[in-house]
């Protein structure tokens, strides 16, 4: 065999398989109740509205562009449908302003891309979402903690990027129901990121991937919308919004989007030219026809679900956990963030979990930067039934128990 | 505004518009008359077969999978059948030497990130296809050229690149009417190929995009199956193969694939889960029963016409062309290589033509490394009815002639 490592790039060796992707493999196993993935029910999907969609595009006038090459800033009645969205969340924004990309992870991807040099920081939330860490592993980052209810000064940060051989570029932080932890950031944390951003004279990059499922609980603005109202046009903004289709929707579309200052956009446009030309034409359609005609009710159709798994997994964790347990109260999203006592490892626990309690969750080491969080791990209630969650939280719950007892003794 | 390129990776400095997307606008405009583009013929889209595909995908046990997230690999029934296909043109290949990407220029980029590390260094033809530049560019490489008649020594390449700061990674080309000279590589030049990067030890990247559209002369084996042929194994090659759906069924839905050891297939895999988790279920699947259903009948399809226009474009270049202009003769592909005599500026010309012949091509300049190449341009047959050509050429003939007595006198 080839011996290639001297032949891949540096970047090939931060290129590793994710723990997530392993597990879903274990979503398949009927034996196994799984809190792993991070998917939304197929269940769920709009797939009649969907359906006609399609037969409507091979039936129309539209089928050639459909099946044709495309621009790559997206198609145009998306990017409009959008600026019109974006602009009831208190973002106004006009069709420059957004940009269609492969999902929201092709977002993070080519935001690494536009702004991450070798050994430049990037600020991340300790945890963080997985899937953004590996997206900009592959512009060989270091990663600093961005800590929204934190105090350290801009110069602190700013020394210790200079001294990692590089610069802060941008804080990367998900403020609504974040996968993995399921919390929001209040205004207040918000603002404080922007002062930062401004302090700093770098990026902020707005993970909305699930703003859209807030299921109680006030609004609080995007962090593009707060710093519109700073600075009075999004064209003077430094916060790019990446939104997605994928947990509303449907995820096999590939289609999300970002939005930003023209400036931003410009560039991603001529980033995506290079990279993949653009985002599937129909796919793009499809999604704009479903949008269109029935968004509002599609979430609301989620919202009742998902709510209702939420709060069945909060009264289960609360009902089974030993003392010494500690989770997030998500008001919205998938996920439900689970602290265990000090000295447990989610990691064995999984490892332990699937032998006896049959119970499979994400561990939450791999949502931290600096590899700790040993004692975390993430449950995702969105694929649950009340059985699933009833049964599996208490299995859970017991191993658990008996592990933290062991551990005393 | 804010400054952002003290913000942006170093990278983003390369990242500029391309010459032919901003001349595709030029297509819309009925008064010209466009050779500028290299797309297919909408009007050969098999598209009443893309309709039943997605009716059945809808009416099926699949469309929840064709809804929600999938592997990063691709999907398994249309990597089984590459598999096979690749065995037809002397490829054997097993499933998990395919990786599916969302069209061939992702698989460029991904070529790329993987092995391209800054001042790293890429043979590539004078000239190449202009998005292979454009993709490479992302990561900061230099460029040197490749030349399979050609007899520079392995030394040479190897201490030019290590002066460069870097060190050779592979050999880009697309070895079968090629973008944008229509010319294929000779199996001599093929295998010297081959010897190069054996002695450099680099990879091989053959770009297979027009590989299918031969329309007479005798098939050359892909460069990947004499290197098969060598060493036994395609897990021993190092040559990486990447084809497209673009050119054969259609490019809107952006299907593509790379066929390479599983070495190099598992990193991509990697690369693309980080990247964009996995290329649109939902189109893969359509892809997949158009391909197993009617892929050849649509190929024999394409080739009638292609052929046909290929074969009027030369008769028009050889009728009305002046003396001093010369032009390749492809066996298959979209494109014809017009050299002009020496003095004359394509891009120059190009400006006269818009406001006067009304003929739109691309100047070749865009499609060398080393920005050399004026006195060229691509025309492309793939979308020019008999009557476009014929009336296309003579007013372009007409112009080059005048130019070239006005650099003459």
């Amino acid at each position: 065999m080839l011996d290639w490592d001297h032949i891949f790039a540096t970047r090939a060796s931060r290129m590793r398989a994710s723990e997530i992707r392993e597990l879903l493999k274990l979503l398949d196993r009927p034996d196994i109740i799984s809190f792993a993935g991070g998917i939304p029910d197929p269940e769920l999907f709009p797939d009649v509205e969907f359906k006609d969609a399609y037969a409507e595009i091979f039936s129309g006038p539209a089928v050639s562009a459909a099946l044709q090459y495309s621009v790559s800033e997206g198609y145009k009645p998306l990017r409009e449908w959008l600026a019109k969205q974006m602009e009831k969340i208190g973002i106004p924004a006009g069709v420059d302003n957004i940009f269609i990309t492969s999902g929201s992870q092709q977002g993070l991807d080519y935001i690494g891309k536009l702004f991450l040099s070798p050994n430049d920081t990037a600020l991340v939330t300790w945890p963080t979402y997985l899937g953004a860490l590996q997206a900009f592993n592959a512009y060989e980052p270091h990663y600093d903690q961005l800590n929204p209810g934190g105090n350290r000064t801009p110069a602190a940060y700013a020394e210790a990027a200079k001294a990692a051989g590089g610069r802060v570029k941008f804080a990367y932080l998900s403020a609504d129901f974040s996968n993995p932890t399921g919390e929001t950031v209040d205004r207040a944390g918000r603002e404080r990121v922007l002062d930062l951003a401004e302090e700093l004279d770098i990026a902020v990059i707005e993970d909305a991937a699930y703003q859209s499922l807030r299921y109680d609980g006030e609004a609080i603005p995007p962090i593009l919308a707060l710093e519109i109202a700073r600075k009075g046009d999004i064209n003077h903004t430094r916060t790019v919004y990446c939104g997605s289709f994928s947990k509303t929707l449907a995820p096999g579309l590939r289609v999300g989007w970002v939005c930003a200052s023209e400036t931003v956009i410009r560039k991603l446009v001529l980033l995506k030219q290079a990279a993949d030309l653009h985002s599937s034409t129909i796919n793009q359609m499809a999604i704009c026809t479903v949008a269109e005609r029935g968004f509002d009710a599609q979430v609301a159709k989620i919202h009742r679900v998902y709510k209702h798994r939420r709060s069945a997994m909060l009264a289960a964790l609360e009902k089974y956990m030993p003392d010494g347990v500690t989770w997030t109260k998500p008001e919205g999203g998938m996920f439900v963030w689970v602290t265990l006592p000090k000295g447990m490892d989610g990691t064995a626990l999984l490892a332990k979990s699937l032998e006896t309690a049959k119970v499979a969750f994400v561990p939450g080491r791999a949502f931290f930067a600096d590899g700790s969080g040993e004692n975390t791990l993430r449950v995702s209630f969105s694929c649950a039934n009340d059985k699933m969650i009833e049964e599996g939280i208490r299995r859970l719950s017991d191993l658990v128990r008996g592990e933290a007892a062991a551990l005393a003794a």
